[in-house]
């Protein structure tokens, strides 16, 4: 009888998952994916804290988002790499709301001890891959063991000089409001694989953009620097939790209304379909969505010229005039068959 | 028959849980408990993110900690605002160890549906009781549902003059190591609290030391910024995770090894007698415990004057000299029986 096929010698680690490994080595295992810190890092991973010189002339701006498995995403539906991706990409989406310039993050994980070691590795890979591309350095974090879900935390820290912050509150009646790129792709990559968790369909071309988007968010942050650098903007608001939301949020915090145009507001092409497919209505499902990563802006008429020049850097991404701040108080949306109230938008916390 | 006593009001959110209540409105709730910021915070809780003015002169020192429900704690024996007092303490603790001074926090909640309100307003409260005392400004954060157990996620940014950083890794043979305050007290605190959760025995005055040194630790904030200022210390590391585990990680950063003296580490009295009377060495089981948040600190010979001056403003506080750094890489205890080797300190992330 011939002799079976010798099996290949497994990787030092294979299968191996988290919790056979202790803490130290988990760090070290992190710390040989990261690149060199760059010089005004004084300490990095391994200290009590990190150690940061601030950028000379600047503020810091401060930003954490946490992402915690089985309320912002499945691990079924969404690889360890693109799940890091997403974890730096929604803190920079925040940065990127007030006009700032990211620097540093901190990394905070919250591991099943089933967790296989190389889906962490993965994880890193992924969020490293997306802070080469903005220059982010990742200087420290903490891990612990969780006895359940996943839970991905991290603060993220940026510079913007004094009189260049957008903040959320700068809006006048008059400004007009503004969003980049497309709504409602990320809310239609979700509703698809919440249906088909192994994304047979992914292949057509409309879903795959959707999920791309679910899962791998590009946050706006060039072009919230250059709003924010050149003085276009009067205020700003990252859309992580729709357009409607991110409406309210500027107006209230503006003292300020806002009509939006029905038609004028921006909808993902395949999301689109997607929504019209399922009986969805696509303005209020693409209004009502977060996890776009969008912008909303508001400027001043006089400013239009220095957002057409934000906007011809990006061709990629076109940046929409929508709507407009106002004296009233209320929120509308208008429509060819007339005003009616903005939706809400999508709340974290209340369960429905 | 006599009309039944007529039920007092309830307050308007008795008995009312996080998942009742939206994201918003829990933010606000929190909102209206923080104190006013101070002016060098240019944006506080509410925006994208928060803007924060350097202190001049300064480095940023970040560091990041999370308290997980089922690990580091159990609801049923960690009062709410204790709970809240020890997610800012041990972020402090890490400040401490650098020599910073702290400035501001952000907050990660993770919060189970079912958590009262009047729970969360407690945890904010004991969080706001030790940021005032240490002058922390809260500064912003992130809630968002759990599926499972309640996270507690902070980030908390100090302030360091440039040679002023107490890294892991300034140490060199023949400085001295020492110590703050005594060790063990958490241990035992936490082991009585598994034992019996109702706390029947707290009342005893050893134990109730020990309760409250594991559920309310001190940071050593105003040592560590001190130790920093005059230049004291050559390296310091704080005790999250055990003296055993804080020798091994500045020896390894310093590139020296250690020898403890055993009858000269300082062990907590009450902890002593608990964990005799439960068969436990009170020397491995003070090196191996975790929680106590006390820091060690390695300083040559030539500054114990500056060490001394810093000790004389903390009565309460003993610093103690328990041993010396090594140009032999062996890291040893000894004890009247000969050396032997260091124990290792708490790992939080092996499961055993």
């Amino acid at each position: 009888m011939p002799s079976s096929p010798p099996h290949p010698a497994p990787a030092p680690d294979a299968g191996a998952t988290v919790g056979d490994v202790g803490e130290a080595a988990l760090i070290d295992r992190i710390r040989r994916r990261v690149p060199p810190a760059p010089d005004w890092v004084a300490t990095g991973i391994g200290d009590d804290a990190a150690v940061v010189e601030p950028a000379r002339g600047t503020l810091d701006v401060v930003t954490t988002d946490t992402l915690v498995e089985g309320i912002h995403f499945e691990r079924s539906f969404v690889p360890a790499a693109d799940l890091g991706h997403k974890t730096l990409a929604v803190n920079l989406s925040d940065l990127a709301a007030m006009g700032a310039t990211p620097r540093v993050a901190v990394l905070s994980l919250v591991l099943p001890a089933g967790m296989a070691t190389a889906d962490l590795d993965s994880l890193v890979d992924g969020m490293l891959a997306l802070a080469t591309r903005h220059r982010v350095a990742l200087v420290g974090g903490n891990i612990t063991r969780s006895p359940g879900p996943l839970v991905l935390g991290m603060t993220a820290i940026g510079a913007v000089r004094r009189r260049r912050v957008l903040t959320r509150g700068g809006g006048r009646p008059g400004d007009e409001l503004w969003v980049t790129g497309a709504l409602g792709a990320a809310t239609a990559g979700l509703a698809y694989l919440r249906q088909e968790p192994a994304g047979s369909a992914v292949g057509q071309a409309d879903l795959a953009g959707c999920v791309e988007r679910y899962r791998r968010p590009d946050p706006r942050v060039r072009i919230g620097m250059l709003l924010g650098r050149n003085r276009a903007a009067s205020a700003a608001v990252d859309l992580s939790d729709g357009l409607g939301d991110g409406v309210r949020q500027l107006a209230q915090a503006s003292g300020v209304g806002a009509v939006l145009d029905a038609s004028a507001v921006p909808i993902d092409e395949g999301a689109r379909r997607w929504f019209q497919t399922h009986d969805l209505d696509p303005l209020d499902t693409a209004l009502a969505g977060g996890d776009d990563y969008e912008l909303l802006v508001a400027a001043p008429r006089t400013h239009r010229r220095r957002l057409a020049a934000v906007s011809r850097l990006f061709r990629g991404v076109p940046i929409t005039r929508i709507g407009l701040l106002t004296k009233d108080p209320r929120l509308l949306l208008r429509t060819d068959s007339g005003d009616r109230p903005l939706p809400e938008g999508y709340e974290h916390f209340t369960v429905r």
